[in-house]
């Protein structure tokens, strides 16, 4: 039997700044018939992501924000329970922009994938195997460009972006660096994801810290922060360094706009460059990046953590807490269907 | 009859920031003779270049601080006029780095190349075909990689170095975009440069004309001053646009550091890069950039302005004036030998 009803998670008002409980509504309402041509999900993991406070911004972005009462946009992983699509069979597990719903009917343009490692868990095609694995995948290969030896320091290290950069990089023989938020955090880079040095950042003495970690400078910064960790790096950059400019976390509101230290100078006297990634650009490598993070996953040399929460009703508010940094490892939404 | 006596600049206290005519001193010294391997340059034209204010700064920088005591660094075109030196002969004309000074003894190594444009002046050397117009032609084309069709934006585009940049944009079917300071040079852009449009940073509506004058956003800014004119072009960047950043003109002094409105966002959202330019590290390609940049002036394609002081007396103070922007073209010094 399928469904008739759905539940969703609207976007009831448009946050100044980062999304609250308060800005989502949840809905029930009907599921109509499939048409000719569609297929349906039942979303079985909902991903929670920092982007997403760009996507509800009514500021210039890279994509068009989600209007007010849609339902909110988010990536989710889940089974075909039904298809009039020729692409899709009932029992393909897929990974697409479905968002925070129980179920989704979809033309087929919304999945990014199908889901095709099926000795894996399927919510890690929502982490270290979905858009936070491929960001750091091609991020630091194509934009950051290590090479042996080098150092990489990477920021929010233990998040699911970071952590898989700074694995990345030693499995590129480079020596990882990375840069977190409180004990507990520093302690799982280490133990967990092998960072060769990690340093707190809300601790006194992190510039020192730093500098001993990278005795000869930084040749590659791999940036989810743009804030005052940021400003730190920038000043210890080495001649030819590579900035990958992958997230905003630090900053709470860009309206007005938040101000920093220039970065002309340090980009001019060390021939540096800064350049911001983004993943969408690169939809044509996304198989190549998963068979290779399921390979090192699989031997073990891929490690992640994930913070799952239990039910839709934790949706709205889920994202102001990754901005409080309450998580360790990537965030998730387990639905219990039926 | 070679001379036995020598007048230089010396470099007499450290400025902090921009350096002034008090921080030199004028001094008269013997001359000795040549040794095995060197050569005597007389000096004809001296350069000043806004980089001198970073030569003589203790702040870290792409090159070692002059010493207190010793001849202002400075690029010079002259005429050998004694060569103990294989490579060099009486008449040649060179371009190096050979200091403020009338007359300079080197074993070859401060020599940048020979100035083999006959039929061009001399001072062209340390200008348009100097590390002015090679600046311009390798930072375009290397970082700023514009394709037909970019609107290229350039800050003081009336200067030295913009102007070229300007100039060059257009030969690589581009439209050119010019930023200057006053009535006087936006006109030079206009009518001397060619730009397709120039704009006033000190008049009011500067964002407005901004925005109408790069309707579909800017592909690549060429970027000499590193201030408020900055931080108003990123926020116009296009998808993919470059940032040559390569130099810093607007910013008096770098101790305290200044800030300035963070560019992650625009760097993420347009997915944009941001990278230093410094002409020494592209030695290799400075013969080839020499004859292209030769080759357009003569053809009357590249046009350039020359603003020439006359005596060395006139040294000491002329940094603190480019900064003031009372130049209308490229500072040079002329020497009156004997």
């Amino acid at each position: 039997m399928l469904p008739t009803t759905n539940r969703q998670i609207l976007l009831k008002a448009r946050p100044d700044g980062i999304p609250l409980a308060e800005h989502f509504e949840l809905v029930a309402s009907p599921l109509p018939a499939l048409q000719p041509g569609e297929l349906l999900v039942r979303n079985d993991f909902l991903s929670v992501d920092p982007a997403m406070r760009g996507w509800v911004s009514a500021v210039d972005n890279y994509a068009q924000p989600v209007a007010i009462g849609d339902v909110m946009r988010s990536f989710t992983a889940g089974e075909v329970v039904a298809s009039n699509h020729p692409g899709f069979a009932v029992g393909d597990y897929v990974m697409g922009q479905l968002g925070w719903q129980e179920y989704a009917r979809t033309d087929g343009s919304a999945i990014t994938r199908k889901v095709v490692e099926a000795d894996l868990p399927l919510s890690l095609a929502l982490g270290v195997l979905g858009l936070n694995g491929i960001t750091a995948y091609l991020g630091l290969l194509e934009v950051g460009q290590p090479r042996p030896g080098d150092t990489v320091v990477v920021s929010t290290a233990a998040g699911a972006v970071g952590s898989a950069v700074g694995q990345i990089a030693q499995i590129e023989d480079c020596r990882a660096v990375g840069i977190a938020g409180g004990p507990a955090k520093v302690q799982l880079c280490l133990e967990e994801f092998g960072y060769d040095a990690a340093i707190d950042y809300k601790a006194p003495g992190f510039e020192a810290a730093l500098d001993t970690a990278c005795p000869h400078g930084v040749d590659v910064y791999f940036d989810n922060t743009a804030g005052p960790i940021s400003d730190t790096v920038l000043g210890r950059l080495a001649v030819g360094a590579r900035v990958v400019v992958c997230g905003t976390a630090s900053i709470s509101s860009w309206d007005p706009w938040p101000s920093g230290g220039r970065v002309e100078r340090h980009l001019l006297v060390k021939r540096a460059r800064m350049q911001g990634f983004l993943v969408f650009d690169h939809a044509r490598r996304y198989e190549e990046a998963v068979a290779r993070l399921a390979g090192w996953v699989q031997e073990g040399r891929l490690r992640y953590r994930e913070d799952i929460l239990e039910g839709i009703e934790t949706a709205p508010g889920s994202i102001a807490g990754l901005y409080r940094g309450e998580n360790l490892g990537k965030r998730l939404i387990r639905l219990r269907h039926g």
